[in-house]
Parts: structure tokens; C-alpha cells; sequence
């Protein structure tokens, strides 16, 4: 694995990762996202209907959480993951935790963390953590982590034990990492920690840096956890810490602002559950992210759905003093307002649910329960979401990234006024 | 619409129903099935995950109660559900009720029916259902009934109302479709009723083939009804009151040994819910159905979960004295035997399911509530379920029914030794 970075601008690293998977032939744009799954499967979709998107990332992401119950399973199935869950050729990443889901706080020890199962709270040393590796087969992985760092007025002192307990669980995780046949291609992330204090998180950069590592995972930032501008100097603070060369990958930031806001820090990779939460609160991605000038093409191939209606939606104005799950870049099709727009969620958009059905279908599927509703919004929200990385590439490679903020998040910003 | 008989064995009337469909050119083969859908949509597919099933049949079900609370919306929208919901070429026959579901009982009046949507109960008159059928805008549809004569115990007096309220009902519905510009190219199938009372039943069966109807609906014949042999005695005296051309179609019977048993009472036509229902709850139809005497040809193409695990396999020996929606057609995937299982559900079945996973894998996605599980279980189950059918014509095509029965009911005998 190695990261080639093409370009740097405003702290923004622009890239590819390649020689990744088993026989080093995959490769990721950077910035960009890891493909989301539950127990190795997008939520919804099934793997024939997932890949009529284009674009999709060549690394699937799954995490220990789901498959920590019937590791026994997989050992004597012996093939790893992937084969189980019959994936398509693919590099596969683990991660502890399912970022869509919240854990219970209070279920960390010196020498183990927690991880919740469909059965209940499963309690991982590092030798099972690592067993659990071994069965799943990733292609790379994170180390254990006690991220317990993020909750309001955390202190100190904890803080700083969190720092000292992932190191020693990743030192740990190194030794068994060597011993194990099956993960001898596979790569370790190692675990950044620190919560909201600059002086642990330089403290676990700098000695995390120091392990033979593949990348590094930047954990306890995500939306809950802290205010956006603290967490862009952290993390900003923190990459100047890391090496260059090495990826890094933020854990539970999804939304496009802040997504814009780490990349300026220097991230480089992202996981994408935001588009299947949006999907599950019923509602479409909708922002606009293309700066092309020509009308004709920004016509056909772009989202435009804020021209269309020829005014600010209003759950977009809603939102400001609604629900804060309800972001300014989705609009809700539970919204009976809809029940009778017989456009495509986005007009232009190019996934199959705009090309094939109209709003007032997906408000119907929707408020009746058929399931058909969230296929359809997470075929239209990994698209958009796709189109947003990639368009956030492009705005890099061309110096316009200024003129993309503008652009994503113009709605936000008229939102506030 | 036309019913062209090829050939009538043993009561059992094996042909094509033709002339389908706004231009005519749709044809569908009887013995055979509606296609279930809820909304429009088969339960957990998308429309090209349906579409990698061979011999879908060309005629789609929707039901009234999908559609009442919204059809408004459908009225405004003007083009009817097949575009509504973005449905490729297809028949479309719509029903009263969704027969997946029980509704409450009691709520039927001398002018009234109930359906119940998402948001409760809806009565509707004559006029109100005819409304929701022209903005439904269907090609087949049954008329109103009044079908509460099911319940065990129920008078002479209320089955007889039933059937008189069914013949009224369907008069009025004659009368307004002839007014119903968006109904001009459909036809109505009448309902018998009739409950188990032989002389009620014949009675509707006679009154309403008087009508200028295009077919009829055998009602309250489902499982729960009744006892197999008292149905197929009634099914059999009622199909002999009606024309020969016409198609039947009975609702509610979905179960393979009952569906035989009304196909040789003179059935044409059959819901498909049944595949649905196994698919909720989780499990996955594995009777054998293949009468090919080649044993290449049936290693190959058909079923033979059987043999394959060398015995019957334990959850059908279970059955007999356990839960009674559990059916000896099934194997229940949720049950721990299948967490080490790493063979496809049915052995040599071509459906995308067994072409791609295991047991394993399937049983690994249920216990952990991934909705991939009832994607996957439903293409198998309505793959098996379509080439039930298309193998009971084939018997029938070449007089080896007896041995087509003694096939799918084995495992059935063999259970209640």
C-alpha cells in the first residue's frame, strides 16, 4: 500500500492509494470514502443492484461488531470474509465499531474494549480482537482502541489513559499481527486518540507515527463528539504530526461541511454510513456540489434540485430551528409536500431511482412501509454521495475548492441568515 | 382476453389466457400465478433484481387497500399505477385485499366494505371503490364483495347476505364501469362467495356467470378457511357452474399441496404471497418438485435438498408437532444447523441466491437482522415457487401428475408417518 499524493493546496492532499488488496492491484482516490456495510453488505441493496452505481470505492468496509458473535463461524469456514459474504473482488478494511450506531459509554477495561452484537455486549481482549482478524481476513485493519474520550467533560486524566491503553493495545495487536499466517499481507491503521486535548492527541500521533503501521485512524472526532473548529485544528494539528506518506482515515464524520473541513485539516479517507442515516430517516440527499459553468452539461449530469423548485425548499428553511438530525443537505420524503411532485428526487441526477420513479413514489413507499422506499433513497444517496467525492477531487485538481465550499454549502450558510 | 384450454386431465385445465393487456399482446400460461407485489413492489426486490428471475408472469397484483388512502395523489397523477410506480410492461390485476395480511372482521355493512391502509381503516362504497379503480387504473379487477363468511360457525342467514351484497355489489360495479372512461379497456372478475355452504356457493357461482364479467374470484377458500378436502369439494361443484373459457382465480391458497389440490378442482389462477410469507419467516422453499427421470439433467437444474443431506432433514421431522405456520415446503434458515452450512439452499438451484452464498451466510444475515437476508431468501423463493408451477404444467402437458404429486407431497408423508 502507498499513498501517491499528486497535489497539496490549503492542506487538502489530493492522491491515490494503490498496491492495495491481496495481489496489490487496487487502488482509492484520495479524498474519498470506503464503501459502507452491515456484516459485509450495503444496507438495502443487494451486491447486482449496488454495482449499477459507478464509481463505486474499491475498499468495503466492515467492522468487528458484526461479525465478533460468530467469529467460530468464520474460523471454520477458514476463507475470511470476503468468500463468505460472496463480495465481489474487493479490498476489505475492518473497524471496530459500526459508525451508525451509538455504543453504550462505560464498557472499557485496561485490558479489554466492548463491542455490541445483535445478542448483546461481546467483551474483546487483544488476543480476541486479533482471533477475530484472523477469521475475518481483512486487508487492512485498525488496532484495538479505547475511544471512550469523546463524551462532554471527559477528563484529563482519562484522556490520557486512553492514550497510554490504545498504544499498548496497538504494540499488542503488532506481536500477535506477526505470528498470524492469515493476516500476513494485511496492514494495521494504527489509533490516534486524545479526545478534545491538543496535547494528548500530538502525544498519540507522535507515538503512534513511530509503529510500523500502514495509516492511521483518527478517532473520537465524530459530529456528536465536538464542535466543528475544534475539531479542524485538532485534526489539522494532529496530520502535521503524521507522516506524509501514510493515509489517514477519520472515523464517524459524514457530513459534507465537515467532510470539506477535515479534508482542509489533511484527511484523506472517510467512511460513508452518512448517506444510509440519511436513507434511514426517509430522506434524499439534495445538495448542490457541481461549480461546472457550462449550463448545458451542469443541466444534464448535475443536481440542480434548488433552481427547480425556484426557491430555498422548505425543509431546508425548517431545518435551521427543527430537527438538528435534519441536515440542510436532504430533503424529507415523508414530507407530505411531496406526495403529489411528480419529479425525480433530483432533477438530472443519474441513479436508477431519478431515472426511474418520481418523489410522490418514494413519499408513497415511504409512509406505507414498503422497503422498496429505502432501496431506492440509498441507490439515490450513495450516488450523490459518491458525485460529492468526487466532485470535491475535481474542485482540488483544478484550484477551485473555493468555489465548491461556496457551492455546498451555500445552503447552509442562507439557511443560517 | 381469452382463455384457450390445451388440455383438461383429472379436472386439472392446463392452457394460455391471451389477449392480455391494453394492446393485447401479454399472455399468461394456467395452471399458474399472479405476481405478488405490495405497492406495487415485490416485498425486498428492486424492479432488476426481479427481472434476473426467468418466467415472471406477465400479470402483476395490486390491491385496493396499497392504494385508498392515496388516491387522490393517483387521481391528480392521471396515468395509473403502472406508471405511478415505474413498472415495466406488465398486466396489472388488482384486488380488494392484500392476501399476506388478516384484516379485522366486522366491518362489513349492506353498502360498505373496509380495507385497511397504513393509517387504519377504510370504508369504502360502490362508488368509492370504483373511483379508486379508475385512478388505479388496472387492466383486471375483481369487484366489491362482501367476504366475511369464512369464520367457523358462521350462519346460513349471513353467508346468504354475503353472497346476495356480493351480487349486488358487483351489479353497481358493472354499471359504473361502463361509465369509467379510465376502465374502458378492463375487465371485471366476479367474486363467488358462498362460505362452506355448498348450495350458497353454487348459487353465486351460477348468478354471477350471468354477468358479463371476464373472469371469477373463488373468495374464502384461504388456508385458514377451511379443511383441504371440504375446499376442493366446493372449488370442484362451483368450477363446474362456470364457463369453461373463463379464467378462475382463487385467493389465498398459496401452499403447494393445496394449490395442486384446487388446480384439480378446476383452478386457473393463484396469488404468489405464498413465497413472501416463507421469506418473512426466514425461511427458504426446498420441497422437491422435479419428475425428470435423467438424473443429469436433474442434478443440474432441480432441486434435490433431499438427497443431498442424505435424510430428511431434521426441521421438517420437527414440524409435524411443531409450529403450524411452518411448513414441511421449508427449511428454517434462522435455525443454528445452518450457522456452519456452506452449501447453497437448494443444491442445482439457478436462482442468484444459491449461485452466489451459502446457508452459512444467509443464516449469519437473519440472527443479525440484515435486510440482504430477505432479499436474497425471496429471489430464491419466488425462483422455487415459478418453477413449481411451470413443472405442474409440465406434468399435466405429459400426464404424469400423479407422479408430480407424489413428488411434492413426499415429504409431507413422509413427515406425518
Amino acid at each position: 500500500m502507498r499513498l501517491e499524493l499528486s497535489r497539496v493546496v490549503q492542506g487538502c492532499r489530493l492522491g491515490v492509494l494503490t498496491g492495495l488488496g491481496k495481489s496489490g492491484q487496487h487502488s482509492l482516490e484520495v479524498p474519498g470514502c470506503l464503501l459502507y456495510t452491515r456484516c459485509a453488505t450495503v444496507p438495502h441493496l443487494t451486491q447486482d443492484t449496488l454495482h449499477t452505481l459507478r464509481d463505486l470505492p474499491s475498499v468495503t468496509q466492515v467492522s468487528v461488531d458484526s461479525f465478533a458473535e460468530h467469529h467460530e463461524v468464520l474460523e471454520e469456514f477458514k476463507e475470511g470474509v470476503r468468500k463468505f459474504a460472496g463480495l465481489h473482488d474487493t479490498v476489505l478494511f475492518c473497524s471496530l465499531h459500526d459508525s451508525a450506531n451509538t455504543n453504550p459509554a462505560g464498557h472499557v477495561t485496561n485490558k479489554t474494549v466492548s463491542v455490541w452484537g445483535s445478542g448483546g455486549r461481546i467483551e474483546l481482549t487483544v488476543a480476541r480482537f486479533m482471533a477475530i482478524q484472523a477469521a475475518i481476513q481483512p486487508d487492512c485493519y485498525q488496532s484495538m482502541a479505547d475511544g471512550e474520550t469523546w463524551q462532554a467533560g471527559v477528563s484529563r486524566k482519562r484522556v490520557r489513559k486512553a492514550v497510554d491503553r490504545t498504544l499498548a493495545h496497538l504494540d499488542e495487536c503488532l506481536v500477535l499481527h506477526q505470528k498470524t499466517q492469515e493476516l500476513k499481507q494485511a496492514e494495521i491503521f494504527g489509533v490516534v486518540e486524545g479526545g478534545d486535548i491538543m496535547e494528548e492527541r500530538l502525544r498519540s500521533a507522535r507515538e503512534t507515527a513511530k509503529r510500523p503501521v500502514g495509516g492511521f485512524v483518527l478517532d473520537g472526532f465524530h459530529s456528536a463528539a465536538m464542535d466543528q473548529d475544534v475539531r479542524a485544528q485538532l485534526v489539522k494539528a494532529t496530520s502535521a504530526e503524521l507522516p506524509q506518506e501514510k493515509p489517514r482515515l477519520v472515523l464517524g464524520v459524514g457530513r459534507p461541511d465537515e467532510v470539506i473541513s477535515c479534508v482542509e485539516a489533511g484527511v484523506d479517507l472517510f467512511e460513508s454510513f452518512f448517506p444510509f442515516q440519511v436513507t434511514e430517516r426517509g430522506c434524499a440527499l439534495s445538495f448542490n456540489y457541481s461549480i461546472d459553468p457550462d449550463p448545458e452539461t451542469a443541466g444534464t449530469s448535475t443536481p440542480t434540485v434548488l433552481e427547480i423548485n425556484g426557491e430555498m425548499p422548505a425543509d431546508k428553511k425548517l431545518n435551521s430551528n427543527g430537527d438538528e438530525n435534519m441536515m440542510p443537505f436532504e430533503m424529507n420524503l415523508r414530507d407530505k409536500r411531496y406526495q403529489d411532485d411528480f419529479c425525480p428526487l433530483v432533477e438530472g441526477c443519474g441513479c436508477y431511482c431519478c431515472k426511474k420513479h418520481m418523489r410522490a413514489y418514494v413519499h408513497h413507499l415511504l409512509v406505507t412501509n414498503e422497503l422498496l422506499g429505502s432501496v431506492l433513497l440509498m441507490l439515490h444517496n450513495m450516488t450523490h454521495y459518491l458525485g460529492f467525492f468526487k466532485a470535491l477531487r475535481e474542485a482540488i485538481a483544478s484550484d477551485r475548492l473555493q468555489d465548491f465550499k461556496n457551492r455546498v454549502l451555500h445552503c447552509r450558510e442562507g439557511d443560517l441568515k
